[in-house]
């Protein structure tokens, strides 16, 4: 774990929690519905999966996540972001936003495509019944 | 340098530039008018030069920073955020605003005046004459 910039900038406050290698890629994961640990490795390819389960207990403490155990043996746990781990969208609707400006080099129906699965995600409604379009 | 994450996703690829511990610390520095290695170095406590060298320069490389050279003998460049290192304001805006809501403890004049700050900062007027003042 990287020493926290130990600044009084809310910049740096908020990335000393969010701004570690992988941990918004996590944020990003449970956001769009991954739940499992085996989900969350699979799809962060790279991830070693000690600083997987590291990052996820971080979270945790830190109250934007929680963990339910759904089986005891073997014992599986799934993950969920908490009302406080939402209000993370916007900085990741904003990173967002910048990457496909800045950086996706897919065709302009593929971005719309992840706009849209980012909107849904990002809409209050308790369930995905009807997807939310982005205007 | 930590490798790519190396995900066709644009949150993914948008960290992979500006996603490094300290990366987000610096363009928040150059927006707020830091120009000078020295400057940069004393308002980002605990980065090693090297580092901050070596972000300064993949910046530059990716086009989000530009180096001017302003005295030959010593040697002496000052940094600015180019246009499209500009864009970056909404990416810092959504991590401040987050950090003011989830960890900063300062009083709320404080606050304010963060916001004011980099709301004044983002301002695209040419110079600080006027301050804007957050809505």
């Amino acid at each position: 774990m990287p020493k926290p910039y130990n600044q009084t900038c809310p910049i740096a406050q908020a990335l000393d929690i969010v701004g570690d290698r992988w941990t918004l890629l996590i944020v990003r994961d449970l956001f769009l519905g991954q739940r499992r640990f085996s989900e969350l490795l699979a799809s962060l390819p790279g991830i070693p999966p000690r600083l997987l389960s590291g990052r996820l207990k971080r979270l945790e403490q830190r109250g934007l996540i929680e963990r339910a155990v759904y089986s005891q043996y073997p014992l599986r746990a799934e993950y969920r972001l908490t009302d406080e781990g939402l209000t993370l969208a916007p900085v990741l609707g904003a990173i967002l936003t910048w990457g496909l400006e800045h950086c996706f080099s897919g065709p302009e129906e593929v971005r719309e495509t992840i706009r849209q699965k980012f909107a849904s995600a990002a809409s209050p409604a308790p369930a995905a019944a009807t997807e939310t379009v982005a205007g």
